[in-house]
Parts: structure tokens; C-alpha cells; sequence
């Protein structure tokens, strides 16, 4: 018996592209000789769709093209991920195509709604399990959230599933997988004999990244290991199962391209024994950035793309991802010196543009500099220079690439760290300018692991830019740890309040100074307004700025 | 029987303040004989409070000053709404305090989790009615939602309750008074002999705007109205109600000072019945902005604002609106012209500016301009002049705007409307520049008839600014219905495909062409990127973009 996992990359809202997408691997199932296909949670309209949820004719259209595949192959079992409208209610549902129609449909059962998640702004819950017979067994149907709540999963044992087929949109998170599938083999393994098949979409969508990963348990025979199967990070594929051997589940994986940095693993149990090693998460995520970046850009028909080069690391990251998602004549990298940019800022970008050969320029903007001060001068006098002066710089630089991208129909690539956007060390409609943030949620501390990590087998990024101390070079002989604290004691912080949610009161417990966890609070709280106007940009943490973190701008809170 | 109803402005977060001004009003109640007080939903610590609910310490500190308040008025019987753990879960619960503790809690049984609500990312429902006695007689508590869904006021019915006390953080809608207190009536009339006291809190929080205007309901006897109270709309009070008269209900209004533009009316009826006449709705509406801006100004320690008068109809009306919440010597604005800046805008931003007395500046743009077009140049020989050009005189205005806020440590309100937001005819980086955005939610055609209410006693604002065509004046002769259909339609779609969700078929039904319904439509889609990076304004129709609305930036739908 063999099984087709579409580990596919839908595309939100765009229903023809969707159902061309599983055509394609329905083909693929029935050329392989496959008689179940299998698709992710939301397959049909990519996830999520937010409020296109409560528009009736895209729930109307869903419906249309879930038929029109059901027609088209009438002798393949496909399993399909839609939203269904049933008496005035909503469901997150799959439902079993098969001989032209559709044969069997389950709604999700436990709704998320916390973290980047809104189910129960749009779903009501189901209440029935879902099953289907084929070929003498059981499976069984869940969706996401079903698995990690009790009740579902236990049910279909109950009803004496052979297998569970479980389809999600479960977005990718740094150092999840080991963990996330231990939890999953423990519930399994408390359970008589089901074989666990666990299907995950690929993809960017605006703040979400999602990491396939998709795997298959085998019951628990012994105490040794079950995992039969994990198809690896940020690779959309087909996978054909065959189950027909009793002990062995042969795999066939059939890829698509991609522009990656670095192969992953091939062996599952290597995978996921591997999955926490620091090596190779570190170049995982990497791979999922540029992911990330290669989804919103082509997902939004972006043909060219502007970045300002600055010198510094963040900047030099970005390039590089970007390098490996759209071709290089459709990459332009601006620096823009000031009169603080320093000659090894400039040698640095040059360097660094001229080893990944994509357009450079340096634009200085002294003049411009010069001509808003003066602007200024009458009203600023007898005030000390301040931030004032350096957001114009910032500014300036920004105005400049937008420029760029609205001549040349392109987007300007925001180059900030999760870091900055904590504690707003960052200026607003200056270098936070950009419709893209691929570092939005990469603490400074990761940002050089990345940089370490491109260039580990030959000098991407000049050595220099990773070694220096890092500078806005927005005042003389300005480091960034005049302002801060130091990236390695900020970014702890950060991951202890935002990340793990920890009080003031635990982090000065675990013995930070009062006076820095409060200053450091303070400007996470003081600088949601910031944040509130900044550029989308993945999700790779437990807790990213954005919709997976919802806090009031207009907030008096304090201990 | 007096029972004091403390029509609140709590801030969010501020548990100190909060405390403090529920302090104050059991005072008031202490003082007018009052045995009840009664303050709305999350009185404590303010709604939403979002995701400060999810810190632990947060619901701690609401604990700790429950308790505080309780100890100090052990006389009365004091209900607060506030958020409660038990169990591991929380609940959005409203607390009898009397003798020094808890006397009782009731937990929200209904919670919205659809437009701007959130709430089942945090709380869990409760289960039981919520009754005390006092003086012989039921009293039935309800938390805000738990009146629209059927269950709970039934519920309070069937157990003889004589009185309903329904505290709410109800957002305010352009025309929602009459049709929600109809709504309610309706129910009540179906049961027997309730008395309802409906109160709601008041004052501005980052994208909601409370309007107060609680009310109370007799039973109904004959045909004849039993509304018997309506406070009206955004002004904090505290309101003394005497039941003791079994025919009458006694009123005494203790209110704040408000700097309102025109008196509001007295008597509940009236109120109620001209709550729909668009004169009375538009100069509510007009207070409802001034209460959202000082309150948004005040609540973040706002000292000064700088805005960008163009001579054109939004910035003259988000002046006014400023002139009223903050005192004019904090106020600047600032008029810079570029070389498509008409005489007729140069000699109307200076009349506005000197009849509300604020500071003006004129600062001239074209030298800037002409820096960035000689900086721009070689690389853009031989393309045309397009939206780039007129982004960068945007972009160089909200540069000068934001260098005065950063300078004098002050905040540049945001001048764009609902029209422009929705169509994206607006220079991200540029106009959008602005730390609030006040007519966010109102469309182009609604800012016309808040404009002629300004000027309803005495022209404030020049009628020429009212009666001219208007222009973004970024290119020679330019007028917005060069780029844009007639605001009167414009706002027509927007009302029915944006509010009230009517699908593009729909729309060309109802006689729209359908090649101006398409561009429309996509133009709104197609602008998601930009609102995501726009100031936060308040929401004052049935949906507004921000958090009511929530679509993706990466959505590919089309019918």
C-alpha cells in the first residue's frame, strides 16, 4: 500500500495555483502507483487566511475547486485541507475525494488561538472523529492543534485506528523539531499499535514560516527507536510510503529545487538526533530564511530588490539571503556614506557586494545631511545635537531607497535584528524602511552565528564585519554598546522576558543587575510604537514581534 | 435604594491610577448616599489589556489592589471588573467587594472573539449566574458579551432577579446608540420585570475609542418607552441613581470637564431618538476623535505635536481636533510648499493656522527636492516622472515633521483618512508619517461633514479649504480624482465591500461598473502592506483597518 505526502507550498488566497499544486502531485501519486494522497491542513486556500475566511465567495470558490480535483481523479484517494461552511458555521476541515466526489469530511476538533494563531476568530469546533476505511484499515483523521490536545488522538485508537494521518500548518520555530516529535512518539507510544502519518506544509506567508518536516512513527515494538521517517526542513516535495513491508516503510522522495545554503541530512533518526546540535540548527535556519525571503518575493510578484549596505553585519546577512533568492542583476546594494562612516565600513561593503556581484552603488549623503541641518539650524539653536541628527541620517538613507524602489518597481529589504526591535534601537522610517524584515525575530547573537555559518567554507562575508564591534555610525566614534547593553547579556534578556515570558522579578533573581533588566524592559515596552509600523518578517522564535505578541502601545503597566 | 454608576477612563496597565480613580468614585458614592458602586468590564486594568494578560505578576498586582480597595470601603459594595486566575485559567470577571474582601465573583460566560476581540486568546468562559441580594432584592451581574448571545440574561430571569447590572468596554460606532439600545430593549421586554443598569466605560486606548453612553432600562409596563436614563457619549461621569420611587429613577451626573466642541443633549429620549440624525452624529463623531486624540496624547505622556498643514481638508481638521485636546503652544504646524503648492493652499493653512493660534512655520521644500533629484538623476535618465518623484516631496516633508517631534521630544499626528488608507493614495514613509493617526477610520466624504461642524457657529475653517477640489498637490495640476473615482463613490464601495462585506458581485449588482469595482477592490488588497506599517487610529465604523481587520499582505485571491 502506498501512501503520497504532498508536502507542498501553497500560496494564501490563490485557489488556481493551490489546485494545479495537488493536480500536480495527484499525478505524481498515480505515476508512482500510490492510492492515497495526502495534502497539509488548509492545502486548498494556504494558511492562513485570515479574514478571507469571512468572505463568502472565497469559501464559495474553496468548494469549487475541491470538486473540480475530486472529478479529475476519480480512482485516487486525495485527502484535502479547506474551510467548510455548514448551517451558518465554519470549520478547518479535510475531507477524502475519491470516485468524483466527496467521500468523507472531518472538521478539527481543537482550535488554537493563541500565539500567531486566531482559529476561533473564524472555526467552530467539530465534534465527530474522523475515519475512512481503505484496503481492510482504519484511518484515522486529525488536523494540528488535534494532536497536541487529549482527546482526539485517544478516540481514534478507541475506534482502533491502524493508522492516523495528521495534517497541519505548523509553523517552524528555532530547536523545535526533536522536541516536538518526542512529545508526539511519547503520545503514540501510550497507544496500541497505530502508525502515525505527520504532514506539514512548506512555506513563507507574511510573518509565518513553515518547515515541512513532515514524518511517519511506527508502533512500538521494542524500546528502541520508531521514528521511520522525517523529511527534513524547508524543502517542498512529494513523499511516496510504501507500507506494504511490514517492518520497513520504504521512502521515495521526489524534490523540488531550491536555492539552498548547504544539503541537509538524509537519515531520519541522524536528522533528528542531529535537529539540536547547534551546527545544525544554526544552518537550518538559515536555510529558512531564505525561505522566508524567497516566498514574500516571489508570493508577491516582487521583481527587484534595494538594501542599504552599511558595512555592519546585519546588512551583510541580508544580502546574502538575498543572493540566494532572486538573481543578482536584481539586486541593488546602496551605501550610503555619512561623515561617520568609517573607511572599513566602506572597503567592507564593496568587498562584500563585489564577491556576491550584485549591483553596488555608494551614494554619500553629506550633502543632503548639510541641507537639512540647515533647514533646521534657526529653530535647533542652542539645543545639543541628539538622536535628532542621527535619525535624519537614517532618514536620508531610507528616502533614498524607497526612491529606488519605487522607479524600479522593486522593495526595499529591511536589515534590523530581533535585538534592535526590542529596545528600539532603530529609526523609524530611517533603516527600519522596507516592505520585508527577514531578521525581524534573529537576536544580534544569532545574526553572527548566521554570518559564521555563510561562511563556512569560504569568506562570504569579509571576516572584519563579523569581528568589529558593532556601530550604527550614526555619531562620531558611536559603538552600539555605548546604548546597550552587550548583545550577549541583551539578547538572554530578551529570550528570558519575551521568549519565555520570565518577570523582572525572576530575571533579577537570576542575577541580572535591577537597574539593566529594568532599563531593558522599559524600552521593549516604550518601543511597541516602533514596532507597531515595522515591516513584516518571519517568525523563528517562540515569541516574535507581531501578531504572536499583542501589546498595547498606550501601556502604564509597571511592577 | 441609591446605587452610584462610575462611568470610567481607566488607562490600560496603569493599576495605581486606576485604583486611585475607582477610589475617587466610591468617594462620590460615599458622599451622595449611594450603597452600590458599580464601574465596567476590566475597570482594574483597562481594556484590552492584551497581552499583559499573559504575565503572570500583571494579574498578581490587579489582586493585590482588588483587595486594597476592598479594605478601604468596607461600607459599600463596591463591582470591579478585572481578570482572575483560578485554576491555571483565566477569566474576565467583575468582583463584589464588601467587608474588606471578595464577596463574590461572577466570570464572564460569552466571550467575543471576532472584529477588534481577542478574548479567548486569553480567558475561559465561566459557567454560573452571577446574584447577590441586596436590600431584599436580586441583583443579576453580566460582563458585556454575555447580553448579545442568548443564555445568560435568560438565566438571571428564570432565578427572579430584580435587577441586571451589565458592565461593558463596548467600542464605539458611528450610529450604533439607537439600534443597540433597541436590541437590548427588545430582549428585556421578552422577560419579566427586569431592571437593567448598562454601563460602559469611556476614553480612547491605541485603536478603540469607549463611548460611555451607558443607560437604564425599566421593566416595561405598557406600550410606552421604559428607557428611563442614557448618559451620552464620551464624557466621564459619575451618575447617582436613586430606585426608591417605584415609578421614577432619580439621576444626579457628576461629570468631568471635557474641552467639547458643542454641548451634548440631556434628556435620554430625545438623546436616543436623535442618536441617528446625522447632524447629532457627526458632532458626537467629532467629539468621539477629540476624546480619542487627547486621550492617546495624555495616556503616553505626550507633551507636543507637530503636524504638516497642506492647506487641503484632513490636516485642516486634524488641527482642529489637536487645538481642542492640547494646549496651542504645543502645537506646530508646519506648511512646506513645494513648486506644486498652490497660493490658494499657502494663504489657507495660514488663515487656519492663525484663527486656532498655533504655531506656524513655512518651510519650503524645494531645495530638497531638488538635491534628491540631481542625487537621483544619472540613474534615472530617461525614465519618466511616476510616483517616485511625488513620494520623495512626501517623504522630505515627513522627514522635517519627525526631526521636530524627535527634537522637542514630541509626536507628529498622522493626516490621512479612511479612503486613502483603503486604496493606498498615500506616501508610505511620507504623509503616513505620525505617531496617531485620528481620521484612520473616517472616509474622505465623512471628514467634509466634520469640517462643515467645525465651522457650524463661526468659519474656522476657511470654506475655500471645504469647497475646492482636492489635490495632493505632487504634480503640476494635480487633483485626486485624476488618480481615484469620486469620494462619494470611493466611500460607497468602501462602506459595502469594507464594512459591511459585500463581495465584488455584489457591488456590481447594486449598479457599480464593474471595471471601477475591480480596480477598487484590488487597489484595497493590494495596499495591505502599507496599513501594516501605518499609525494606529481610532476604529469609528463597523470595521476598521488594524486589528478588525485582518488580511494577509501575501494574498493572491481573486474570484
Amino acid at each position: 500500500m502506498k501512501i503520497s505526502l504532498a508536502e507542498i507550498n501553497p500560496k494564501v488566497g490563490d485557489l488556481k495555483y493551490n489546485t494545479k499544486l495537488i493536480i500536480k502531485h495527484a499525478e505524481i501519486a498515480n505515476k508512482n502507483g500510490a492510492e492515497i494522497l495526502v495534502t497539509p491542513e488548509l492545502s486548498l486556500c494556504g494558511y492562513p487566511p485570515e479574514d478571507l475566511l469571512l468572505e463568502k465567495e472565497f469559501i464559495d470558490k474553496c468548494n469549487h475547486f475541491l470538486i473540480e480535483i475530486a472529478k479529475k481523479f476519480p480512482k485516487l484517494k486525495i485527502i484535502i485541507g479547506h474551510p467548510r461552511r455548514k448551517n451558518k458555521l465554519l470549520f478547518n476541515s479535510v475531507s477524502l475525494l475519491y470516485k468524483g466526489k466527496i467521500n468523507k469530511t472531518y472538521d478539527k476538533q481543537k482550535l488554537p488561538n493563541y500565539g500567531v494563531f486566531d482559529e476561533k476568530r473564524y472555526f467552530s469546533s467539530g465534534r465527530k472523529p474522523g475515519l475512512f476505511k481503505h484496503k481492510g484499515k482504519k484511518f484515522g483523521l486529525l488536523i494540528c492543534e488535534d494532536i497536541w490536545e487529549d482527546g482526539p488522538l485517544e478516540e481514534l485508537n478507541q475506534l482502533n485506528a491502524d493508522y492516523v494521518i495528521c495534517v497541519n500548518a505548523s509553523p517552524y520555530e528555532f530547536n523545535k523539531t526533536k522536541n516536538k516529535i518526542n512529545i508526539i512518539q511519547n503520545r503514540i507510544d501510550k497507544l496500541q499499535g497505530l502508525n502515525l502519518i505527520y504532514l506539514n506544509c512548506v512555506g513563507g506567508q507574511d510573518e509565518l514560516l513553515f518547515d515541512g518536516n513532515s514524518f511517519i512513527t511506527k508502533p512500538k515494538k521494542q524500546k528502541k527507536n520508531n521514528l521511520s521517517f522525517l523529511s527534513g526542513q524547508f524543502i517542498s516535495k512529494n513523499i511516496i510510503v510504501d507500507f506494504s513491508s511490514s517492518n520497513n516503510v520504504e521512502i521515495k522522495k521526489i524534490c523540488e529545487k531550491f536555492p539552498f545554503h548547504r544539503k541537509i541530512l538524509n537519515d531520519p533518526v541522524a536528522l533528528r538526533d542531529s535537529s539540536s546540535s547547534e551546527k545544525y540548527l544554526i544552518y537550518n535556519l538559515l536555510n529558512g530564511l531564505i525561505l522566508a525571503m524567497k516566498d514574500y518575493i516571489e508570493k508577491n510578484s516582487i521583481k527587484k530588490v534595494f538594501l542599504g549596505l552599511s558595512g555592519g553585519i546585519d546588512s551583510a546577512v541580508v544580502l546574502f539571503i538575498a543572493s540566494k533568492v532572486i538573481k543578482k542583476e536584481n539586486i541593488t546594494a546602496i551605501m550610503m556614506p555619512s561623515e561617520f562612516t568609517s573607511k572599513m565600513s566602506l572597503e567592507d561593503a564593496k568587498k562584500l557586494a563585489t564577491i556576491l556581484a550584485v549591483d553596488y552603488k555608494i551614494i554619500p549623503i553629506k550633502k543632503h545631511v548639510k541641507l537639512f541641518d540647515e533647514t533646521l539650524k534657526d529653530d535647533f539653536v542652542g539645543l545639543n545635537e541628539d538622536i535628532t541628527e542621527q535619525n535624519i541620517q537614517a532618514r536620508i538613507r531610507g528616502m533614498i531607497l524607497m526612491a529606488y524602489a519605487n522607479k524600479f518597481k522593486g522593495m526595499v529589504l529591511a536589515t534590523g535584528n530581533k535585538s534592535e526591535m526590542a529596545v528600539g534601537y532603530s529609526t523609524i522610517y530611517g533603516d527600519m524602511v522596507g516592505g520585508f524584515s527577514v531578521l525581524k525575530d534573529v537576536p544580534k547573537t544569532m545574526v553572527y552565528k548566521i554570518a559564521n555559518e555563510i561562511n563556512y567554507k569560504e569568506i562570504i562575508i569579509p571576516q572584519r564585519i563579523i569581528n568589529r564591534a558593532p556601530s550604527a555610525e550614526l555619531s562620531k566614534n558611536q559603538i552600539d554598546q555605548d546604548s546597550l547593553p552587550e548583545y550577549e547579556v541583551l539578547d538572554k534578556i530578551i529570550d528570558l522576558h519575551i521568549e519565555k515570558n520570565f518577570s523582572e522579578k525572576d530575571l533579577i533573581k537570576f542575577g541580572f543587575s535591577a537597574k539593566l533588566v529594568k532599563k531593558v524592559v522599559k524600552l521593549i515596552k516604550n518601543n511597541e510604537f516602533k514596532r507597531r509600523q515595522s515591516a513584516p518578517g518571519p517568525k523563528i522564535t517562540s515569541k516574535a514581534f507581531g501578531k504572536d505578541r499583542r501589546y498595547p502601545i498606550t501601556n502604564k503597566f509597571q511592577l
